[in-house]
């Protein structure tokens, strides 16, 4: 008699595989599930491992829209980088898959669930999070002499960049058009062509950025469970997104907001790489960033070459940036007397500090 | 008879020039202060120039070394950046001249202290804020008339850095070594040359940066002043630093101490902007931010091509990086019960959230 | 020949009355505007002395309702509090009365504004900057000379709030629903009367509260414009709220969303107390700090006491508190050994500091 | 054989003696610790019972004094406050005690620690993360079936504080010292007496809050797990002193500086409520607290009465507050057109905000 029924991220690969034989050993009935979040896969070929090894059912499905929409445009919005240099490429998938699966043990009564993400990663907090917060009755299954790490994400390097080295000594420059902070087109300017959907602008990004080697980093970063660790990421589409996202944000958004937006940015990096997507605090943000965007519109051009964005220029029907206001030439309606009363009174309290401590003299 | 005595800080340009005549006008003295803070410029000409023009004294003051010592490196350690992109080159400048003018100020009675920096801009407001904190009596003589801003500072568009297309097809690794999160030596791997004062070691930064087209930004940035305004920069040799800098700082410090720290950088970067390196906060804040260095310690290992900085690794004496903790493979004192412990306490409170809501289905 | 027409905010004292005349003098027309925000005053009387001052018209507004509704509940939705002490009462008042004057200005086609709040006070400034932002064509017109400060608001002390030396030595007991983070009903528990308008509520809770000399403080704060200066206010009903609402919400709101909602609660009093009411930043919080307020609801029971408000219990059809959970008697789901593995992956990081220092024996 | 030496927390009550006796029939030696941090308990009797029990050494310890100077101190520099209310009691006693216990546990060669905190609080978390902190070899031993939580610290209810209600009708006024942020002296206006050392000083103001009945809450608030749970606590003297404390500060710091400083002081009691006290994070957080106090000095009085703490004035040597600068009547080096250079400078940013909304009409 069967011990229940786990719905298991699949990926194709050894470690799942193991995983799933070892629940089958164990008594229970598996539903194997493997997601299209973009990777490079024979899910044809994964499908039948699958159900040789014992699968009750498989379920291959295509993420990779909502993917690019619920998941990667908040973090475009927010300019969502960790500890200042990670764009969380990974991070931000696992919610995504977690989600789907746990749609897939509601829908076929399953009170189980497993990966294959146990180790010491972030990967394993992360899809369990995800789990409890959307399935709180659910249980996670998983073999506790398995110390393998998630091969599906995380053994790629390199994949999808190019080594800048070999990159094209030819740039090429794209027009990104953003409404309410998101990209809405991409253009490559020279060949005319463009992109408007957003599968298809974001893998067209990552086509571009690939080839001339945008966006890899080799860092060590802070994960979640107290550890310090290594990793070599490569974001091209992501990178060139951070980019233009922060030239039109800049250019239209109040000095600010922008503060205030850019402390819940920094929050939000870190709710996502600890594995907090579904949570109150999460999706509380996620709203008041998405509200700061209203007015971020406009078109950026910039230029990919060797490993690096250059932004070229920017416009907005939404700038607030005002060409005759910011001209050292034009007068109009700027009074330079309101500029040094608008410092004396910023020196009232620098003055006072300085009579307080009776030691200018000293201090220089 | 004279109407006092004003010290201006003197560019040997066209602008400051005006000035000096408007002042003699006017019925003052005046004494030209010339900083060199690394800029490119005839000094002795510029001393002559200024005294046919009519002024009393001229002082050239070489500020360099600390220039770079005491207003760049506690940036370096900041990792100073304003609104995610600007380096903060020349907001950085400003106090470290105005000290200078206003010590001279002091030690020549001098009431009056006059500068270049008029119009719109910032640095009026770096200027001033600085000389009214650090001589609180002191007053600011300028032409009302007068609209031109300051040549010095601005009017170089990429004159340290070559265009990254025209930049050698071969990078150039260094490393470089920090105490305290400060650099104390580059070494050029294969020439197998360092540098290790300050100053040395900035200007061979900026050497190898501007050679390999590093550091070039052009954006949209708010003024104090409340408006947005166009701004291209280079800063080669700070660009690389913070990479470096960023790299051996998470390698070697807290995960936690770090977010609040960054908090704190973020807010000195806003603070140097806006002219207010002189004020108490700013104090407040260097000194916390200096704290947090501790044991930023290491040598960073890093390859500088084609605009762009990457890091190839690092190496500490103070790092909390655990290779045997992290490993995937070795087990050690690491229990998985205790990450999914871990993990189901922090799912406590996603759980009763799902439970309040009472519609996980909807939210699926 | 009129100099053009000038919307002064009048108070019906000596300080706007001189303004008025001194308006006239310099040539322009005067339309009196006059406010009704719940202070004490003879409305009628003031209305025939501007007139016999030579007002051209004279415009006296009731703005309770509108005041209570739109200003003074978004700062208990926030826990408002400036420099953790200071309720903000007049800070809030400030633009509202001013957005009723500009309207005003626009209907009746004036360019001017003008006030008594001169010489080194914040009420200048929450004033002008509110006229600024919502008529940015508008002209400010005030006497140099004048160096009086607002009569108006300021120099009561005391009229709300009885010394609680004096108060009654019997509490009275009160119940305050609140749905979306605002009171909707008051309720006192002996006598069984209750409250339901937002005025009358507001109302209310100003009666009891100063019947028991609820809410005076004697604190010295910090001005926008850079100094300190001493400050004695009462805010007797705003002070009950503040209780009640710091209670309903830690009983509904999530921890994390509270930790990011009191950072921007406290942004939002700074801003209310500098006169960025109408600034995009604080429309932003204040949409944000609205957002987070959607289940803040339910009762909280409070005596009201010789200066002091207890709060004696809460109930809410929201509330995050499960009592199954968290009691000690009840194990249910929790599992101790959670609990331990929650702690044991926190400790990692205190752990590997601990070794990096080598030096636990110095530290104990 | 024995099992290993275990340093039992023990607090001479059910529980602590109901572990004494299970760790005994695991096989373990123990010894007894019990921590005198001001409790009302007969130590001897205590002692004796521990004894009996089979403890094989019993250690108590008078830690009051460095309780109160170590711990106490810090968290009245930093305005400790959870969640804008509670003022964190036992959860600053539990560090200086675990810190005590770890040390007896290396100076006996105990490899293992015990407590009686267990269940879903708190201080289990506290407890436990000091001794990892600590001495990361060391290991917990707790009986798994046991879920009682500690009675020494949780199970009294109001001990200190009179009811409001039958508090005398007369207040006492009170002067304190303060000297870098801590007070150095308290001293009875009327009857002329001082104390002047901290155990002394925070026993009095103990004492004297008592009396009147201040500092009691009845609150929920979120524990570190994930929980909300309801809590009642009194803290007389330490509400007493931070209602002084907060007075001097904003007496003699900076504005800006004191912003800085409260979002630290906010950080600061989230890891003591957490029980992170011993921890990088924490130990930056403090240091930058007490660098924040260093000109906090001088003399409040205050008046207690009924429940409440009232300032009645305040001096300092060190006061930024400046009479004759903030005076209305005194116009001095203050100039009103800067004031309105300051404002109009500020509104440049609203104004243009207001342009491109192009709705002025519809915002109003």
């Amino acid at each position: 008699m069967s011990k229940g029924l786990v719905v298991l991220a699949y990926s194709g690969g050894l470690d799942t595989s193991c995983i799933l034989l070892w629940l089958k050993e164990q008594g229970y009935d598996v539903i194997a599930f493997l997601a299209n979040i973009g990777q490079d896969e024979d899910f044809d070929a994964a499908q039948k491992k699958a159900e040789k090894l014992g699968a009750k059912k498989v379920f291959i499905e295509d993420l990779r829209s909502e993917f690019v929409q619920e998941f990667i445009w908040p973090a475009v919005q927010a300019n969502a980088v960790y500890e200042d240099r990670y764009l969380l490429g990974t991070s931000i998938a696992r919610p995504c898959i977690a989600r789907r699966q746990v749609q897939i043990a509601r829908q076929e009564r399953a009170q189980y669930v497993s990966h294959g993400a146990t180790g010491k990663g972030n990967d394993q907090v992360r899809f369990e999070l995800t789990c409890y917060a959307l399935y709180p009755q659910v249980q996670v299954r998983s073999d506790p002499s398995e110390t393998h790490h998630l091969s599906l994400l995380m053994n790629y390097l390199y994949q999808m960049t190019k080594n800048p080295e070999d990159s094209p000594s030819e740039p090429d420059v794209l027009e990104i058009d953003f409404a309410k902070g998101v990209p809405v087109r991409v253009t490559h300017v020279k060949e005319g062509t463009s992109k408007d959907t957003p599968l298809e602008l974001f893998c067209y990004l990552n086509e571009i950025g690939g080839k001339h080697g945008v966006g890899r980093i080799d860092i060590v970063e802070n994960r979640f469970i107290g550890m310090k660790s290594r990793g070599i990421y490569e974001t091209p589409g992501g990178t060139v997104l951070l980019h233009a996202h922060l030239d039109i944000e800049t250019f239209t958004m109040d000095r600010e907001v922008r503060k205030i937006k850019q402390s819940l940015g920094i929050k939000f990096s870190e709710l996502i790489y600890n594995g907090f997507w579904y949570s109150p605090e999460c999706e509380f943000v996620r709203h008041c960033i998405d509200k700061s965007q209203e007015n971020v519109e406009g078109r950026v051009q910039l230029s990919v070459f060797k490993g690096q964005v250059y932004i070229l220029g920017r416009e907005s029907p939404k700038s607030l940036y005002n060409e005759e206001l910011v001209s050292m030439d034009v007068q109009g309606d700027y009074d330079p007397c309101d500029a040094s009363g608008f410092i004396k009174i910023n020196a009232v309290r620098l003055r006072e500090h300085n009579r307080l401590q009776g030691a200018t003299q000293k201090k220089l």
